[in-house]
Order: C-alpha cells, then structure tokens, then sequence
C-alpha cells in the first residue's frame, strides 16, 4: 500500500527503477514534432495509467446513469450514427514537468514533453445527456473506463468526475476516431472523452459509463490525485484547464546522450507552439540569455479555438558561443509562466519556461 | 566530447537525467500489446538516436551510388510504382534490456519494450541493386539516412553498413507503409530499410543514400557502437541477428507506480510471443518459481517466417501467494536464453528470461 499522493524524491536523488518503468511504457511527442499543426498518431504523447484495456466492439455499450430520467445504453454503431463533430484539441498531462522539480515528487517523470494536438472526431457529449435527462439534483458527472489498476492501496477502475456545468459544456465529445482513423487500443478504443482545455486526467479513455450524481464524487483520482497542495493533510484545489506553455523546437543538431544543441552560426528562425486553457494566447516571448532579456515572437492563429498557436522568431547570435533559450506565453487573462518551477506535492501544472542549451559554432 | 562506447554507472547508481530525457523521447510498447499478431501503429516501439527529421516527399531521392555499373536515383513515385511486398516483421531494438545491467551501461535504459511487429509493405531492395549493378569488388553496402547528429564527439549522419551477401538477400525491403498506411515521420518516412531477423540498428529510417564500398566501412554506428565487447580497447564481434526472446503480457492488474501484478486465485492462461533472428522457435518454457521449474507452452504458428510466435501457457496456482513467472525460448538452432544478463560494455543483446512478480490473492 502506497500514499496517497506522489512519494517525494529527496534533491539528489536520481530517477528511481519505478519512475523509469512508467518512463519506458508512457512516452511524450519530441519536441522537434511541435512543427506540425496537428502531431501525427503514434507521436502524441500517451499517459496510461494502469493497463491498455482489450474492448471488445461488438459488446462494448455506453451507459448512461444515475440522476438522469431516461437511462441510455449506446452501442459502438449508436454513437457512431449520430451527428458527428471533428476539433483539433491540445491536450496537456497535468504532470508535464514533474521531474524537473526538486524534491521531486515520484511518479510518470514528463520532462517537457507530455503534450500533443490531435483532430479528435465523436459526437457531443451535450445531446446525449440531454436525452437522459439530467435530474434538477445532478451535482457531477463521472466518466468511467475500462482500465483496471491498483492505485494508493484500493482496486479501482480508473474514473474522473466533472462538475455538471463542465459536463453539460457544449464542445465535449465523444471521441471514436483521432486524426481520420479509428482510435487505436492505446487512445481509448472505442471512444474517449475529450475536454478541450483541460488537462489530459479529464480525458477519459475506454469510457463505458457515465453516471450522474447528487453528492460529490469521492473516488481516488479526483479526491486523492490531480489536487494542487503542497501537505497530504490538505485537501487542496482541484487541477482543471491548462496553465499558459509555449514551447520551442530544439533548434540544430543534438548530441546524443546529452540531447545539447549545435547550431551552425548564423540568423536561424525558432518555432514553437503556446496554449492556455483559459484563454487565447496574445503573447510569445523568446530570450538568448536564460530570461534576461525578452523579445516578442511572431504568433500565428491557432487551427481551432481549443488548439495551439504557432509562433516563431528569427534569431541573430552576435557571435559564435553558448546560448540558453526561453520562451514564454502569455494569455488573455494575463496569465503567463514563471522562470522557476512552482512546486506542489503531486507535481502538477509545471508551466517553468522551457530552457535550451545551444552551442553557436563558427 | 564522450567516449565511444555507453559510459558505465556504477551498480548502486539510479538512472540518470540524460537516460530520463532519451527514455521520454523514446517508447517501449507496453507488454500488454504482445497481445496482437500486429502491433498497431503508436504502441511499436522507437528508437531515434537524433531528432526526427522533416523530409519533403516532393524533392526526396533515393540514390544508389559507389561500386555499381549504373548509378541510380528514384523519387518516391518511382519506388511506389515498383511490385510491392507486405511482410509482417518482429523487430527487436539490440539495446533492449540494457537498463537490467549492473552496472549499467549509460544510453536509452530499456527494460524489455523495445520490440514490437509491423507489417512492412514496400519493394524489395535486391532488384534495385541488380538494376543498379555491384562491380565486383562491392564488399559492403552502406545506408545513410536524413538524421545528424552528434555521438562520439563526431557530427554524423545516421549510417549503417551490412556485408554485400545480407545486403542481397531476397528478403529485404524498402518500405514506405507501416500496417497499410504511409510511413509516419518516426518511422522513416518516406522510406526506410528492413532488415528480416536483424536489431533495429540495421533498420535505417529516412533513407536517402544507398552506396556500395569496396572497403569495410569504419562508420561510427558499425565500428563505435553495436559491438559486442567487454573493453573499450577490443574490437569485439558486430550485433547482428536478435538474440531467442519470449515475453509474456503480464497477468491480472497493475499497481500504477510499481507495476507489481495482482491476479485473482484460480486458473490462468498465460500468453505472449517469442522470436529468434536465428531460427524458428520450437520451445517456450513457462516458470511460476523463478527458473526452478518449468512448463511447456503451447506454440503456434508465427504470422510470417520473419515474425514472433505466439504461445500460451495454462498455469494453475495451487494457492494464494507471491510467484515470480518466467517465460524462455529456444530455437531451432538450439539457443536459448540466459537466466543470468550477459553483460556487455555497450549493454546490447541482454536476453535474460523475463521475470514477473504477481501477487495471487483469494
């Protein structure tokens, strides 16, 4: 039996046999794929936290249930025969960053990498509810999957409640197909959940119920996980939408343990993509000299509403050297990222700006 | 600079965060995958000793040059429109199993993911080459691929020689779909080579370059690394052929941070895949004590000569408890595997049997 939240790893410690364990199951998009609007099947980034579930289609059914008037059980063809919807949807996991805190909190060790841009198509979650009917009482709507694990001592499938102002939301989909093609064992087949702008713990795979409640949901991952708190004892806010990021694609050539940059001296254009889910991005900003001093970047208009920016900004070394690049995104809100690691127990919500180390070489 | 071969952490020592930063690039496919005959596209797993490069499929040209009567040098249009093959091929990277070392060479920590099946469809290369015309004295040929990078302290394309006999072998291909689609960009696109039986290392992706030589070719991924070799200061034999290898899909559920297994008290039907480069297999072992005692799996037979074999094993617990389960293949050729790692300074070929602690509770 674990604790409850992530164990720490005192400073020094190195990554432990567990955390390399997830690391080689679990992967994240090389940066270098941040050129492409939408990341391409088999580079986004995967977080599954027990095992890939074997679905079988043709039994496989949607219930819906709880307070609601009429319950629903959909087959795989039901919801594929209703209206569908396609989106583009950065999705981030709430502990992209983790293993660059310290002490470290022990679990998935993301460096920067855990987040993508898929073209999600299903049918809206909105339509289906509202043909069940949610009672006047309906307080939360939890998503379960088929995914069955041991987590913090208890047998648990893996289940995320959303408030039912979120679940009643009119972009939430039910997603059967990623970038044109069936989803693949490994994204939620048959059909996921897909909440844009929240984190990637809400976005829940291998879904077969959905059930409605009038008291809040106690189970583990919502209660115990995905909780910013800096003490067990505190209950501690919930993460819900995706702090600011920019990120850069590494530019040069990589060495290849150390994963240091070369670059050839000269102008060179940086590029990279910037999110928020709370609200658009109005500002990038790139650095030299690890955070110094800032310039503005170019930013592009994202493929949807729910996706990514691109941005990009040309670069002029003065002179041959090692450099330290940043980037750095601002929202709406006015939201933006700090140079140092806000830390909490669970690891959660990282958005440090990205650091490069670049060798300028005549 | 770094030395050529991995650099060696001491036994005690944790994985470290240039192994973390490979380890999150790169991606195993999780074990429960060894459940299909074809791993789908997103779970096989990757190996990128760079970055990804981008390619633009409109100006790529494959060329063949060096020793031949007639050089030769064909757009993507013109290798499509050639007879085309689909195979269905197990490829295993040679690093797999490093991280189980003690001590442990340092470079991507694999545990036992790296090895996955696809089926390859492209042309074969030998016609190519007897189009293009070996001179005589073609004593190797070389593949160079559209990824640089940094290793050894020497900037580099992605290159690999094969001795001209493998390298005319009827079974290799130069594919351009992966399981019916185009290549993605982590697997080659818009070409790469399979090489049937061989490591991954031979595999180049994102050819670009095929040259026949006349001299043995001294390329740093031939001659530095993908050596079998206790000291830096031997020359040591080439990696070639994977090593026999079965895997289980480990049974009941996952513990999320340990990965420990718990199963249900009663009958269960263990299952997984074995392969050897060398021959086919014509034994699994099946151990519920730790390699005391074994059992005889089923084996069936594999999708293509050049692909894993599936097995199964019925295991009856007599009680609830702590087991260690094993699994263990021999080929035709006799080989089998090692309970003990054989270790090596570059940490390639580790074929040890697989051991899987499952807790069986009432």
């Amino acid at each position: 039996m674990r604790d409850a939240e992530a164990p720490i790893a005192p400073p020094e410690e190195l990554i432990t046999r567990e955390e390399l364990q997830l690391a080689a199951r679990n992967h994240g998009m090389p940066l270098e794929a941040l050129r492409y609007d939408i990341t391409p099947v088999g580079l986004h980034y995967l977080l599954i936290h027990y095992d890939i579930p074997f679905v079988d289609p043709d039994t496989w059914k949607l219930t819906i249930t709880g307070r609601v008037r009429r319950e629903l059980a959909l087959s795989l063809e039901d919801v594929r025969t209703r209206p569908a919807t396609t989106v583009p949807v950065t999705m981030e996991c709430a502990g992209n960053g983790r293993a660059s805190l310290a002490p470290r909190p022990i679990s998935q060790p993301w460096l920067l990498e855990a987040v993508s841009t898929a073209e999600w198509t299903g049918t809206l979650l909105r339509p289906i509810l509202d043909e069940a009917g949610l009672e006047e009482d309906a307080l939360e709507v939890v998503f379960a999957g088929a995914d069955r694990g041991v987590d913090g001592g208890q047998e648990q499938d893996y289940e995320r409640s959303l408030p039912v102002e979120e679940a009643t939301r009119d972009d939430l989909l039910l997603a059967y197909e990623i970038n044109g093609q069936p989803l693949p064992p490994q994204h939620g087949f048959p059909l996921r959940l897909i909440v844009p702008r929240w984190y990637g713990m809400a976005q829940v795979k291998w879904l077969r119920t959905i059930t409605a409640v009038a008291e809040p949901f106690g189970g583990y991952q919502n209660v115990q996980r995905y909780r910013l708190r800096q003490e067990e004892s505190e209950l501690g806010e919930p993460l819900t939408r995706m702090a600011p990021r920019a990120l850069m694609v590494p530019p040069g050539i990589p060495e290849y343990l150390s994963r240091t940059r070369v670059a050839p001296f000269g102008p060179c254009r940086l590029e990279g993509r910037a999110w928020s889910g709370g609200a658009p991005i109005v500002r990038v900003e790139v650095s030299a000299d690890g955070g110094n001093t800032w310039g503005d970047a170019d930013v592009g208009a994202p493929p949807a509403v729910t996706a990514w920016h691109p941005w990009s900004f040309r670069w002029e070394p003065k002179e041959p050297g090692a450099y330290v690049l940043c980037c750095r995104a601002t929202d709406a809100l006015g939201d933006t990222q700090p140079l140092q690691p806000p830390w909490n127990l669970g690891g959660y919500a990282n958005n440090a700006v990205q650091r490069i180390a670049v060798s300028v070489i005549a």
